[in-house]
């Protein structure tokens, strides 16, 4: 049995993201589980997902980090709450800042496992630090901070 | 009339890219040109890219800063190099670094302009300065730390 992805509780309005909303029939569809105190996610990315030939589009790492990023940002906020996730308001959150360092080149044909862990929880704000590994190698590194989304945002 | 592009330039080896390959039909083809100083490029998000209602993804941002900021890289090593750029071999830049602040929402529906100045060219690495606009509004910014290509990728 796979549990739930933290994505799968977004209220419909928000599942249209192109990274990680499961409504979103073009996008990536990220899906983000806990793993103990760390939230994992895998995606297998498309062969036209490419850099150059035989390595994976920076921009899609980028992609992942930060929406894997948030994603544990919210799932973060419930449980530092005591709050199951259906109830109440919900948390979103969007990206403040992002930050990516590309360790080495990341190969084609394997699926990517993103690995992430809360730096810091305070108030509106949660600062994620995201691993991206490719067959057990770590290949790309990154922050995200979160800030909850918005009113303007969440009105629109 | 306008002018070519630097993506134009690329070999069809390197045109394959998600975000700037000519030869990539299912991604952005970012194409990027001097104005001044500057390197400009526009791009108008689809309507899946979309993060909730109204506003652009993020990870489709981050794509357009380090694909323009590479780009820009390239071009503006052949500039200092004073060589034209379909002489000798390629230069081709990948992404040590991307580093985005998300300064607000980014609406949807209006073509975003990419800005990007060269704040240091040393050796083999290049950092750009990267802004992104929506209706005259700087909606994100961003600084990308390029590297001439490793031997080991253009092997691939």
């Amino acid at each position: 049995m796979t549990p739930d992805a933290f994505q799968d509780y977004y209220p419909d309005d928000y599942a249209q993201c192109y990274g990680c909303g499961r409504l979103n029939p073009h996008g990536l569809q990220i899906r983000s589980r806990w793993d103990g105190e760390h939230a994992v996610a895998t995606f297998e990315p498309r062969p036209y997902h490419t850099a150059v030939p035989g390595f994976v589009y920076g921009g899609l790492i980028a992609s992942l980090i930060d929406c894997h990023g948030t994603g544990t940002a919210a799932a973060a906020a419930y449980r530092a709450a005591g709050r199951a996730r259906r109830a109440g308001a919900p948390f979103r959150f969007v990206t403040a800042a992002l930050h990516v360092d590309y360790l080495r080149p990341t190969p084609m044909g394997t699926p990517l496992t993103l690995r992430a862990h809360v730096k810091e929880l305070k108030g509106r704000k949660v600062v994620v630090g995201v691993e991206l590994s490719a067959g057990g190698e770590v290949c790309a590194r990154g922050e995200v901070v979160a800030v909850q989304m918005p009113d303007r945002m969440m009105s629109a």
